[in-house]
């Protein structure tokens, strides 16, 4: 089987891509399918020394640019290297397909290719947070901006299965984003899916806090896609911040400057955290079809890292487990509310 | 006049609250009204040397602590210390209230003596967001978690009145925080709010997103109380863990223990910028009277600070602007809805 890989995904494309399917597929002894202008990938790939590794090119004549709106986008342009990537999983070609693109851009694609796992309300998209203890599943934290109960209940499920079946977490903890450790703390919406959270037959840890969160407490936490998105940005932009800060300072006179450079192999750890290139890249969670997205700045060990992600799971059975899991847990839910 | 501090509000209490009290006293040349309970202030007060500073203390028998729930026990202590002080500035006897303690309790207290300000449909509480550029004001962090467009819309408003009139903001720049910067992103609650922001005649720049809050591109960023309380939970999770990885690991050898020691004073600046004491307290909005919180963590410098706070909101008429532009701005609006 193979891997599609989208050629044109990443800020610096197609460098990391090309370099990244490569080492992959020497790590994974799996044919990584690299979809983009064919122009402009191939003389890099011919360049490289392939040494016979199964890396192939299929054509997509469109681009996604990084300024353009990216779902308008992604409906004009019929034939970019999501789309045509996308229908070599749907035909059967590939089990799994990975870009460092516009995350939106791969909903939409993934949507009108692939459609959902059946029984599923709402697709989310999910990403790794770094925390005390090592990464920490968080979903949604994007693709559905306002959550009913359900939507979030499903997304439990789904994040629960993916922490099992592509992490490796043996009895996921599940931790629900509230104001307030207790039960009954939250908005309507947390108070409405609580009791819903317990019903399912989750390992469910109850209300959790970022303090919680970042601790590590919880394998999987779940949240409406708009509080997921304000918690992903600030946990980024403070991160950035606070170094920029930091940084400044080191710079400041020459006994810092030195102290800089003797501390930096500290600095390495809390860089390497931060480091997306580190998780590679995280699924669409109830797309009928294994999605990943990594980070735009991802660079050719991130786009490694996310191919492996997919072959991990795509070995591990996460779509099958999604399926089975979504039709037995909720066989009586209509598809749509 | 007189500003009346809680004396037993700090987790440390009652030393802050009593060294705080005397600084702040000779610095203001202001009454320092302490309450609380007196067998506990007095002897410290006697020992301290108060120099004839005008600090006086009010007898309060009730003490909310820290591990009880916060409004259940200031419901069944009516003589708690919150509600004592509260009572000295409805009466008129002082012109601001200060507490270092549980944040719910004093919006509990502060409703059930003073009211709200005639026209404002809900209180907010207010945090200061240590950002690039200094500090800026988030409301509300917690006092909502469900919100209208037209709470929203007054937190706004109140939040650019606070701005301008207690920390010298000519012309306050009003973010939404949202899930995208451009306008029609965000949640139901977002998009229906967008408009009335534009409506209010405030110097609005539309929606932020964090990577806009901490570069401090507004001075005021509004959000419903569930979606704030998560970004500053966040804001503090992220830095205290970042801070606790590079601390561990410039322990880690001689060589960046060295560095850790050269580089001491580039830290410095980070610890200020997130240190509670450099900014003292924030005001609970909406409450008929001015109402500080500071945090739990406040030493007497934070206590100090507090209590420079009230003092200069006072002298600027905070409490009065807000009365005037909530009746002036929402003539026709229901008090209730």
């Amino acid at each position: 089987m193979a891997i599609v890989l989208d050629g044109m995904g990443s800020d610096q494309y197609p460098e990391p891509e090309v370099t990244g399917a490569l080492t992959a597929a020497e790590e994974l002894q799996e044919e990584i399918i690299l979809v983009g202008q064919q122009e402009l990938l191939e003389p890099r790939l011919k360049a490289a020394n392939t040494k016979g590794l199964p890396v192939r090119i299929v054509h997509a004549p469109d681009v996604l640019e990084m300024g353009e709106k990216a779902v308008e986008s992604a409906r004009k342009k019929p034939n970019n290297s999501m789309a045509i990537g996308l229908d070599l999983v749907k035909s059967g070609e590939a089990r799994a397909f990975v870009t460092a693109g516009n995350t939106g851009a791969a909903m939409f694609n993934g949507l009108r290719k692939l459609g959902r796992i059946k029984g599923v309300q709402r697709p989310a998209l999910t990403a790794m947070f770094p925390v005390m203890t090592g990464y920490t599943v968080v979903l949604d934290i994007g693709a559905n901006a306002d959550c009913r109960p359900n939507f979030l209940q499903q997304f439990a499920v789904m994040g629960s299965i993916y922490a099992q079946k592509a992490l490796g977490v043996e009895n996921p903890r599940i931790g629900l984003l509230s104001n307030g450790e207790e039960a009954g703390k939250g908005n309507q919406l947390i108070k409405d899916t609580y009791h819903l959270m317990e019903e399912i037959g989750l390992n469910f840890i109850g209300n959790v806090e970022a303090k919680e969160l970042f601790a590590g407490h919880a394998d999987v936490v779940v949240t409406d896609g708009f509080t997921g998105n304000v918690l992903l940005k600030t946990s980024e932009s403070v991160a950035k911040m606070l170094l920029t800060v930091l940084k400044e300072e080191l710079m400041a006179s020459t006994r810092t400057k030195m102290g800089a450079f003797l501390a930096k192999p500290a600095f390495g750890k809390v860089k390497k955290m931060l480091d997306p290139s580190e998780v590679g890249a995280a699924p669409l969670l109830g797309i009928d079809g294994l999605v990943f997205v990594g980070h735009g700045r991802s660079d050719a060990h991130a786009i490694h890292s996310a191919l492996r992600a997919a072959h991990v799971a795509a070995n591990n059975n996460l779509l099958e487990a999604l399926r089975e899991n979504i039709q037995s847990r909720f066989e009586t839910t209509p598809e749509n509310e």
